[in-house]
């Protein structure tokens, strides 16, 4: 009889570390014996899901014996109108970070480079790592912004896909448009793959969500998500914009039952639904702004952001300020993964919960100094 | 600006061919014009999702804006208990078809080999061609019973994987128990996927799912779904049970909320729902038997099947037959896919899909004749 322990799993993942998701808000429950908790720890929409989504949902509960729609047809035509393009432009996933894997699987060989900016989503690495990829990591410029140069210094032979997240996670920082486009016009035969997860909070009049340049045929993937501003991160539903040749490889390794049956009828509903979409926009922005006004009365550096997060220096006691966050009730992000040991990043929630979290924080800084 | 041309994906997906699913019903009643179409395609459970989970859904609409649970806990509970197993030697996936790419990605390297029964189903050759691997392809003995010695012998120092689907998908046919023993005995440093997505079906005495293998240490995944007897295809679950160590490889290589909120919820009571496992039972039971019975009055040679499907051989016209029962309203799977141009697998519906089905094959039978 073999042992199980001959069956040995591929050398190169040994790059991999496991994800480390925001722990859920019942664990912390549980584990600390409190009653209320919060969590601003996964950017996700304190609104909750686009009633849209979740009525289309009730109304598709009697069909699920059967297999998902393969090509998400109703799904892809929703998506295709919103952005002006054609279906065959459209590939829909399971969540974003579905996509990230696939784009992965369809264009690196081992030994290949991606670019990434550093510290951003932690996704582009682990799907490098699948193939067996190494990463380069570009650091951001002062008050984390991106710099274009570094990224196109960073091009090397080897390097098949430049990743550009914009609102940047976990720095809420953006590329400006003109940078987009200097990239873009510099590297060859260089995947762009744009994550725009974030970009329907972003207000600056500079800022892109990439759609542009895939309409104008540059090699790029425009990346978005069903996880944010739509408030249906349970279901799991995420899309890429490209030029065709580029979605028809990326549907080379896809899975043909990829996206199920309810998330394909909840985001076509949740991508109509601009009552849902203004008030989660309105509510985020008075949110980061109550965070800014705040974090500079208590004299901490934060970083402004573009998106439903923004990141803190809360300064050397950073893990044990977390941790007493966490203590109270709170759940935030600790920024230790990124390199940032001083900072957490922090989601945007309802007024009230950025109330009750801006209420703790300030006492426990208070008791800091 | 570069060309998106110029933006190639990796070679080996050339090996690539897409799935081709069933037809939707709606395509097929759009293209045709026809008031009247039921599916006999896809395997699915004609009596409908599990009352339980479509209950539990509903009951899990609201919290849709958070992610899923990244350790799908209560589900993982459920399930290693009903199997006698510990959490720690479960994984869940997005549908079982995302098991078999996780476990692809987690053993295969390019140039390797799988051993895979022929004719079977086709997301094995699909996880083999991503990562690079051959295909080696071993032919069922007579009457499309599995020859444990040819897959033995197939076996060279290149490979990685055997897969063996029991009962089979499209032959229904499954492996006798002391075959799988013999089978796991005889190689070294081999992982056996056991493929049980039919299981609840069989009803042979010397049938295994392959759960007794994996509690004895051997190096096996057993492989199931909640796609067929518990009838939520449309939401997306499979799971694995194997030894703790092999579990452990494969997670390395998921994403972390790769099964969403709602088919969590709804796999954990599925798999409690004795009442409905048993009605999907006992209708298919007497489904097949009317088959066999028509078949045999019809002629017709067909492989008694453990499954809910039945492998039907219909004759040098079995493009045309398919083509015409597809007219009528009823689609079934064309067996040209599988190198049988003379089968059709028709699945075994509810009795009045199964009267329709019968009344119009033997009119088209007769007209033949």
């Amino acid at each position: 009889m073999t042992s199980t322990n001959s069956i040995r799993a591929r050398k190169t993942l040994d790059n991999i570390q496991p994800y480390s998701p925001g722990k859920p808000i019942w664990e912390v429950q549980k584990e600390l014996g409190l009653e209320r908790v919060i969590k601003l720890a996964s950017n996700e929409n304190p609104l909750g899901p686009s009633p849209k989504a979740v009525a289309a949902i009730q109304n598709g509960l009697t069909e699920l014996n059967r297999y998902p729609d393969a090509d998400a047809s109703v799904l892809k035509e929703a998506i295709s109108s919103k952005y002006n393009v054609t279906p065959k432009n459209v590939i829909t996933t399971n969540g974003a970070d579905e996509l990230i894997t696939l784009i992965s699987e369809a264009f690196l060989e081992q030994g290949d480079e991606i670019v990434v900016p550093s510290p951003s989503f932690s996704e582009y690495d682990f799907g490098a790592h699948i193939m067996g990829a190494s990463v380069v990591q570009v650091p951001f410029g002062e008050g984390f912004r991106y710099d274009v140069d570094r990224l196109i210094e960073a091009v090397t032979e080897k390097t098949k896909i430049i990743y550009i997240c914009s609102p940047n996670n976990p720095t809420g920082t953006h590329i400006p448009k003109q940078d987009v486009e200097k990239l873009l016009n510099a590297v060859s035969d260089v995947l762009v793959v744009f994550d725009g997860a974030y970009s329907q909070y972003a207000d600056a009049a500079d800022y892109t969500d990439g759609m542009e340049f895939v309409k104008a045929g540059y090699p790029i993937v425009a990346l978005q998500t069903f996880s944010k501003i739509y408030g249906i991160a349970g279901v799991r539903v995420g899309f890429g914009v490209a030029p065709e040749s580029i979605i028809q490889s990326i549907l080379k390794v896809k899975e043909p039952f990829n996206v199920n049956a309810l998330a394909q009828t909840a985001a076509a509903a949740a991508i109509t639904d601009t009552e849902h979409v203004n008030a989660s926009y309105e509510t985020n922005k008075s949110g980061r702004e109550l965070f800014y006004r705040k974090f500079d009365e208590m004299g901490l550096n934060y970083t402004e952001s573009l998106a439903n997060f923004v990141l803190v220096q809360l300064g050397p006691d950073g893990e044990k300020l977390y941790q007493e966050l966490m203590a109270s009730g709170i759940i935030v992000r600790y920024g230790k993964t990124w390199g940032l040991p001083e900072h957490v990043r922090v989601s945007v929630g309802t007024p009230e919960e950025n109330e009750f979290f801006i209420e703790v924080l300030s006492k426990l800084m208070a008791k800091q100094a």
